[in-house]
Order: C-alpha cells, then structure tokens, then sequence
C-alpha cells in the first residue's frame, strides 16, 4: 500500500478539487492510501454521498489556513495545525507515509519541506521541475524553477542528475537530451555560473548533456530537460504559460470582432478546444520538488480536480519506482561537488 | 541633416534588406543623411536602377565579414575592416554623425560600442531596450536584454532611468509604468540584489516605479517598462518570441490537417494574417542600446527592409529628441549610484 498525503487547502478551488481528485486517484490505484489534511468537517461535507474505498481514506483534522502574504518562515513556526504543515510533520514522523500533494502557498511548502523533511544524502539544494508540453506533442522539464534564486555551478549539476533520474523512472524518457539555459548557444556564453555549469555538465556520464540552450527552443522538441538557476527557472516557465494564455485570450477576442470569423472558428471548434488543451498546464502535472527526503508534489494554486488527480499519480510513481535511492546512488558517484558548495 | 551609419552586412539578408530598408528611411526623412557601410560593389549592385537622393547617401567600403563564431573581443581587434566595426570607428571619430544601426553580431556590437565609443557621462553600464507588443495593443519595454549578464542594483536602477526617458521620448509613453522583474508581487521577493533594487527604485522619483512583476503579466499591458538583469531579461525576450512562433507554427500545422478546419481557417484568412503581424517582432524595431555616448540601435538578425527602415527611425528619433542629454541630465540626479557600483 502507497501512502500519499493530501493538502485540501490551500488552492484557489479547495477543498473540492484536492478532495475529487483524490477520490479519483483512489479510485485507479488499489494500492493507494490517501490522507486528506484540512478542516475536517468542510472535507467531510465534500465526501458526502460520494462512493469510495473508505478503508483507503482518512482525514486529519487541521483547522488553521495560511494567508497568501504570509511569510514561509512564520508559516512553519506559527501554523502547526494549518492543513500543509500537519501534512508536512506527518510526512516527516510516519515511516510509511510516502509523499505529499499540495496546491497550497509555493514558498510555505518548500520552506516547510526542507526545513522539516530535510535531504536526500548528498543532495545539496532541492528544487523544483515542472513540465511543459513540446510542439512535438512531448514534454520539456525545467530544473529549478524557483526553489532556489542563488545557485552554483555543483547545484546545477545536481538539478540535471536529480531531473534526469526523474524523467527516465517516472515518464520514460530515455537519457533526457538535457540543456543548460543560457543566453546563447556557445560555451562561453552567460557569466562564470553557466561557463563553470558548461563544463561540469561534460564531466557528468549521468547527464546526457547537449549542450546551451536558448530560450526561444524550449517548446521546439529538441529537449527534455533545460536546467537553470531557480530565478531565470521561474521566468522562463511563467513566460512561456503567460505567453500562450495572452495568446489565446486574444485570438478569443479577435474572433468575436466579426461575423465571419465567428463562422469560421465554428467549423475549428474541435480544434480551439485540443489546443486549449494542449496548453493548460493542468494537464501535464504538478511541479515535483526533486531532492527532499520524503516525496513532495506542488500542484498549481489554480488546480482543479483532475490536475490534483495527476499530481498524485506522479507522486505514486515517483514512490514506486523508488527515485529518491536511485537519486541517492547516482548524486554519490560524483565526489567532489562539496568543493563548489 | 541628421547623419546615420547603416551596417549593409552580418544580418541575414544582407545586403538587400539593410539597403532597400536605407532606401526607405530616405525617402521618408528629407533631413536624413545616410552612410551604408560594407563591400562597396555589393552595395552597389544592389542600389543599381533604384531611384534616391545620392546627395544624401555615402558608401563607405568595408570589406572584411564578421563570422557568427568570432569572439567579439577579436573581432573588435582584427576586424578593422569590417562593416560594423568600420561603422563603430566612423561614428567616433565623427561629430557629425549621430547613430549606428547594425543588425550583425550583438556580441561584437556590444564590445565594439562600449570599448569604442564609452558611454554617456554618469552611466555605469549600456543596456539594451528592445520593444514587444502587448495585448492591449501597446508595447512594453524589457530593459536589459542582454547587454550585463551580471548586474547591480544601482545598474538596475539606472536602466530603469533610461529606458523610461526612452519611452517617453521616442514613444510618447508618459511616465512608463515601470516593474522589476521578480519571481513574485511581494517587495521581498527574490535575491539580495531584486530586494535591494526594489528599494532604490522605490527611491527614484524619476521612475514610475509600481513594484515587481511576475513574467507571466509581461504581455498584459499593465507595464510599460520591465527592469531585469541582461540574462533573466534575455530569458524573458525570447521566452515570449518563442512561445508566439512555435503556438503560431502549431496552429498552421494543425489547421491543415483537416478539412474542416482548412475551410474555417480560409474565412479567418485576414484574422491570421493580422495575428502573425501583430506577433511579428520586426514591426516593433529593433532593440536600441542605451548609455553608449553615440545612438546605437541593433537590429534582429532576420530583419527585412521594413524592420531595417524601422531601427532607422528609432535612431533618427533618438537623435532628434536629445535623448542622451536627458539621460545624462537625469541620471546626475543621483549621486550617490558610485557606492552600489
């Protein structure tokens, strides 16, 4: 049996979405175990007359709710009973508790994550990997995202070990084409991080390292996995979901101006609808934090039910495929990155 | 009779865009006087039969290419002799001319014009200021791009200073709605130097300064300026280019794998092509390089005439309002910068 903790707040539709799409989880795996941590009586309202394995769920009771402004360090000392910091002690203190999902705030969850769960032996720096789909209808990762604005060149190697390690077990891409975000494709490009990262990324058998990449090829196909510092990261993930949900908002509103391209966009109903698809995020997971001790998986504060229900499942197979031992054995082949801590 | 070089070679269609591009700022300025550099015979052929007042354009003949593999410091060294660097040279040594439009190399161009031309008195670094359409049917500064892969909060502050005089000046755009790009809203966000920067500009009554901004508002109209160090805002700019080309090559591609949609796409035929323009980045010129004693406006490799004919414009703009004195004059305002450097 797989245990996975469940954060029911937290998120902009909580608790309905955490509590259906963990309904949903459990309804595909018969070896899934869910606890859903929030206010006890609104999750149970959200239960009510739906069918499931009662066996398999249970619900811990955590009334406190973390506001949106509130600062991560005064989260984990303050909000104990909040429903992400519970999940987090529990995480932590029960050995056979595999995992946790939230939608709640990005900056509590990883502040709480690294200072209560703490690290994979020999991981410096945990950090984020979100996915993004390829025009090629496959998917891009990026490592770090935002977990961690300050890097060095050994952070990034590790970011590539760790992403690779988690797209070969969990997705099954074989030997991830990984890139170095850079600001152009020549090995002396950026400032001494990437030219330093350029280098050790060579010497790294583990990484099937091709090479710079500039922004502007993320989407193309030719990558699986770009590795970055968590602040360029951050803006190259945003960018490219801001870009494309601007994009649609304005075909949208173009193709009410005129009768005739309303008649048109008619006929390509189907078609609006699959790239609509194709471009929300929901659908291609959470951001997994590669590196903690215990498996943690933040889903998007806007996540409804089925983007929750995914990011359980890619915590189940982030835990079944037991990627943190394979991470542990795999960071340990490299000795000398204490040397650029 | 305002005097600009027009580098004819390095771009991607050169001679013929930079030329025909030339052909039309002529036409369009009767106080402007152009000076192509590059090989004289190619230039040439490429004016045969096309009509234009020869008394206000020169050809200065540069025979050496720069390869796109060159490292701009030997380029600025062994390569005297070609178009852009010859251009450099001439617009020091040359009070009369004012600007320099190139669209080669941005790494020589960058090189060649700090090293030979310095900088604006008060300016610690040149950035560079390229424009992107938002979805309001404005534009939105990203300043820098690229120029500083490393950067200060006192360079921040003075590209936010430039820029805004840029916007006002060239653009008409009062008093820019200027952000700092950050991995979140909250004034703490980010690293020691967004923190320390989101101070200074806080501080800086020449800036319209609204506080961080999140990439993924970037297109929203919201903003009229974003501040960034050289490698995010690079990520930031090309993020967005790239996105818009690969959604747009999607859209093509898959329109035409039905005939229904092929029927639907042909009555929003017009729609598409105002689409494509709109995302096309040569319509918004090129991206002017800021704090360089003398104008300097790069274009983007694949500029075609128009685009060449539009970065003309902006630096013929640039002259004619005085921008560099208003920076200079601006930029005294505070000082104290000397202590950030």
């Amino acid at each position: 049996m797989i245990k996975i903790l469940v954060d029911c707040f937290g998120g902009d539709h909580s608790p309905q979405a955490p509590v259906a799409g963990a309904l949903a989880a459990l309804a595909a795996n018969a070896d899934l175990h869910l606890i859903l941590t929030g206010d006890e009586a609104r999750i149970k309202a959200e239960l009510a007359g739906k069918a499931y394995d009662a066996a398999r769920l249970d619900i811990v009771h955590a009334p406190e709710v973390i506001g949106c402004e509130e600062k991560p360090t005064d989260v984990i000392r303050l909000k104990r009973n909040s429903s992400m910091m519970k999940a987090i002690i529990l995480l932590r203190d029960e050995d056979d508790i595999a995992a946790l999902v939230s939608t709640g705030s990005t900056g509590a969850l990883v502040t709480g994550a690294l200072v209560r769960l703490g690290r994979i032996p020999g991981v410096i720096r945990p950090a984020f990997c979100p996915l993004l789909p390829t025009m090629d209808g496959g998917i891009v990762g990026i490592c770090d995202s935002g977990a961690n604005v300050e890097v060095t060149p050994a952070h990034l190697r590790q970011f590539a070990i760790m992403a690779s390690l988690y797209l070969e077990n969990v997705y099954g891409v074989e030997r991830p084409r990984t890139a170095l975000l850079n600001v152009g494709k020549e090995a002396e490009k950026g400032d001494d991080l990437r030219r330093e990262a350029y280098r050790l990324l060579q010497e790294t058998p583990s990484v099937n390292f091709l090479g710079n990449m500039e922004s502007r090829d993320l989407l193309s196909g030719a990558y699986d996995l770009v590795v970055a510092d968590g602040f360029s990261g951050n803006v190259l993930v945003k960018t490219t979901e801001g870009t494309a949900i601007e994009l649609l908002k304005k075909l949208r509103k173009d193709i009410y101006s005129r009768t005739r391209y309303k008649l048109g966009a008619l006929l390509m109903k189907r078609m609006f609808r699959e790239e609509k698809e194709f471009m929300n995020y929901q659908n291609y997971g959470g951001s997994v934090l590669l590196g903690t001790s215990k498996v943690v998986v933040k889903g998007h504060g806007s996540s409804k039910a089925v983007a929750v229900e995914k990011c359980i499942g890619q915590a189940y197979r982030m835990e079944t495929s037991r990627l943190s031992a394979k991470i542990e054995a795999e960071i340990a082949k490299y000795e000398h990155y204490e040397d650029y801590v």
